[in-house]
């Protein structure tokens, strides 16, 4: 008997090469943490559990190639002003308050907010990385995780990311993999990302980091140091493990060959963030061009304000439309592409997430596509680009397990969650922009 | 004793000339349709009935400036496609399955999802108003009332658009006004716009119409006409009545003084359907600089696929800071100004809408921003513009009157709506792009 049998959905499918479809009134069977079958409905068929799905879109898991998920702590606290003064009056003056409890909590609060979203993996880059790994542990959900270091904190605060890969790579049965997570080239210098990419090397894993977020880091690196920073993670053996680069809003058309020399090496794409804090777009059609995978992002909740990945998409979708005074470009099947199979292939899983086939990873989320406001659905597909809400969200499951069913978790306590990080409100909105954990200055 | 009092609730107060700001824990004293008394909450206060909203945000009901509300039953049916296609392959060949009933059945599924997502007016420009009218006066919201016209009708159909101007202005205890709805520039002559401008002065009403929808509108009318299609209102008669403009992203610097001698004009922008469209933006910031009220929108279904104010909202503010790259232009305090108060005005009923004080109407939206999506709510504003979603409108007054009530529609039977809307499907799917109500070619 399988294990697990989500009944009577319909199915979307998203396939190399081809347009997505969906296929309607199907069963997924699920044993252990894999999809085993996906079949036409059949109504006699037993499981030691069942999640009825009639009328419901069942889509792959949603994956966030890069956030920043304890941060949801200071949300709300750094609105409305330049990228500048984001880091230097207010976000870093902020993370000088933070805890190991409060990255644990944050991150509690911000995996309550995932699951209910449909989010079920995320790339994740913050600080007291053990307390992210132990709340993603408890939640049930999939992460890839890295310990930002920058430069400044000097080689014993590299060794100790390097520790936390040891400790914690392919822990929670395989749903938590790490990363090496150097900040970034403007506040690490090239020694230092040697020493990361020789250090991800001996490890056997990637690196996370942020580069050319916007065209003034460019602008300022190709002053500083003659170089793009793409040209930096190059030169500096960075790009010879597998990288993941967050945001790439100031990637120039003459780093997009160097990025299709590197073995393996994606982009992830935050577009909310983008827009508040008018940092430009990631080129994404010249890099996926260039057969380089981009993701779908959400950056962290001080910048993106929410962790809704759903809005991301239809971002996205609409933006790349408006840029190019065109609404043929980017049409959904494209979008969802980003949004599934390209978003699992930059954090390297495109072989098991991503997709609902047989073989692939049980990470799956239910979307009741029941309201007004999908009503009458004549074209499901852009519903889900167009429409859809995170409070659609009706049933999450990842590596086989039910996280949420009917809207309920069942993993997390959100009441205490929620109490628990209320309580840290008045210390961690103090400020003093004398102390800060690093300074802007790109 | 009051008739209503909505009780200890964070009150949203958008003021004239000030920053937006919260009066914390106060109540909500209702009287008939009108607000008369918000004070600090008082526990012993006494009221016919009692809404208890601790912890939830009061704001006015949110007004949609312009929308084609019973096309919601269209939704879905033109995605990814030119404007041009979108108007001749679809939209008008699908329009020619229109009847009464679609539109009737199409306004209360409208009106159901603009009430569970706090849009307590609309400005609707659409066919068969009358059954439009009659959903409104059932549904129990606000409506300003235009039955669309093109030129090519000739003007018996014109007088027929009269003839409801005059059957339902002030109908529904003066909740449905009515404007005259001549459709655009470019579909109707100027001796037509002159024929509407006069039959608006007689029935001392206003006109709402959609112009400069686009640049290549512009363009075109420039080569046709050698005017801007806002010289062509100008010169036409029509903005020496109240004015309302859809769209405008064609609006030229040339353009903005003729606005501003009109005696009233308002713009409305919808910047989900300009995204989905690639048309551009509505030229804001002269707008507002030369003193022409700007009002949130959401135009119909099949471009902006839900009517969802809160995503346009946010959408409009962050698009304002992307296009500026600059994240402190359009801060939070503006573009709630431009959500309420402003909109208000683009409808002409800024001393009665669009504002929480006593005298205004008692159209009230609470949201539950209890939300993991919130949490921890360091900035209540921020959450409002940036985080919320439609999913979190707790409930709704209209007119001193209950309509949604713990997210329960009080005054519509949603399901049988939908159910209704639903037997219609295949019907008003069906296409002949020779069997079209118009033609797009500007």
């Amino acid at each position: 008997m399988t294990d697990l049998l989500v009944q009577n959905c319909h199915v979307l499918v998203v396939d190399h090469g081809e347009s997505p479809h969906i296929l309607e009134h199907h069963d997924i069977y699920i044993e252990g943490p894999h999809i085993t079958r996906i079949a036409p409905h059949d109504p006699h068929t037993q499981a030691a559990q069942t999640v009825r799905a009639r009328q419901m879109l069942a889509i792959p898991g949603l994956i966030n190639t890069h956030a920043h998920a304890p941060m949801v702590i200071f949300r709300g606290l750094a609105e409305d002003v330049s990228i500048e003064r984001w880091f230097n009056e207010y976000m870093w003056p902020l993370e000088s308050n933070l805890t190991e409890e409060d990255v644990y909590w944050g991150m509690l609060l911000a995996l309550v907010e995932m699951i209910e979203s449909g989010v079920t993996t995320v790339a994740d880059h913050y600080f007291f990385m053990d307390r992210a790994a132990q709340a993603v542990s408890e939640a049930g959900t999939r992460a890839a995780l890295g310990w930002a270091v920058f430069g400044n904190q000097g080689y014993e605060a590299l060794a100790r990311t390097a520790g936390f890969v040891e400790r914690w790579q392919g822990a929670a049965q395989g749903r938590i993999t790490t990363w090496m997570a150097p900040h970034a080239p403007y506040t690490c210098d090239d020694d230092f990302l040697r020493a990361v990419a020789k250090a991800a090397q001996e490890l056997g894993t990637g690196i996370h980091i942020h580069a050319a977020e916007v065209m003034s880091q460019t602008t300022a690196s190709l002053e500083a140091r003659g170089k793009t920073p793409i040209q930096v993670l190059a030169d500096t053996g960075i790009l010879d493990v597998p990288t993941l680069i967050a945001h790439g809003c100031g990637i120039l058309p003459e780093d997009i060959p160097i990025l299709q020399q590197a073995p393996h090496v994606g982009v992830a794409h935050a577009p909310k963030t983008y827009l508040k804090l008018g940092m430009g777009l990631t080129p994404i059609r010249p890099l996926r061009q260039a057969g380089i995978p981009v993701g779908l992002a959400t950056d962290g909740a001080v910048s993106n304000n929410t962790l809704d990945l759903l809005e991301s998409l239809r971002l996205m979708a609409m933006l790349q439309k408006h840029e190019a005074r065109d609404p043929e470009v980017m049409p959904m099947s494209q979008a969802l592409q980003i949004a599934f199979r390209d978003s699992a292939a930059v954090l390297g899983l495109e072989g098991s997430l991503g997709k609902l086939a047989p073989g692939f990873l049980a990470d799956i989320v239910l979307l009741d596509l029941g309201g007004a406001h999908h009503q009458p659905l004549h074209h499901l597909m852009a519903s889900l680009v167009y429409n859809a809400r995170a409070s659609d969200v009706h049933t999450v499951i990842v590596n086989g397990q039910l996280l949420l069913s009917e809207q309920r978790l069942l993993t997390l306590d959100k009441r205490r969650i929620i109490n628990e990080v209320r309580q840290s409100m008045a210390r961690l909105a103090q400020r003093m922009p004398e102390k800060r954990i690093q300074v802007y200055n790109p």
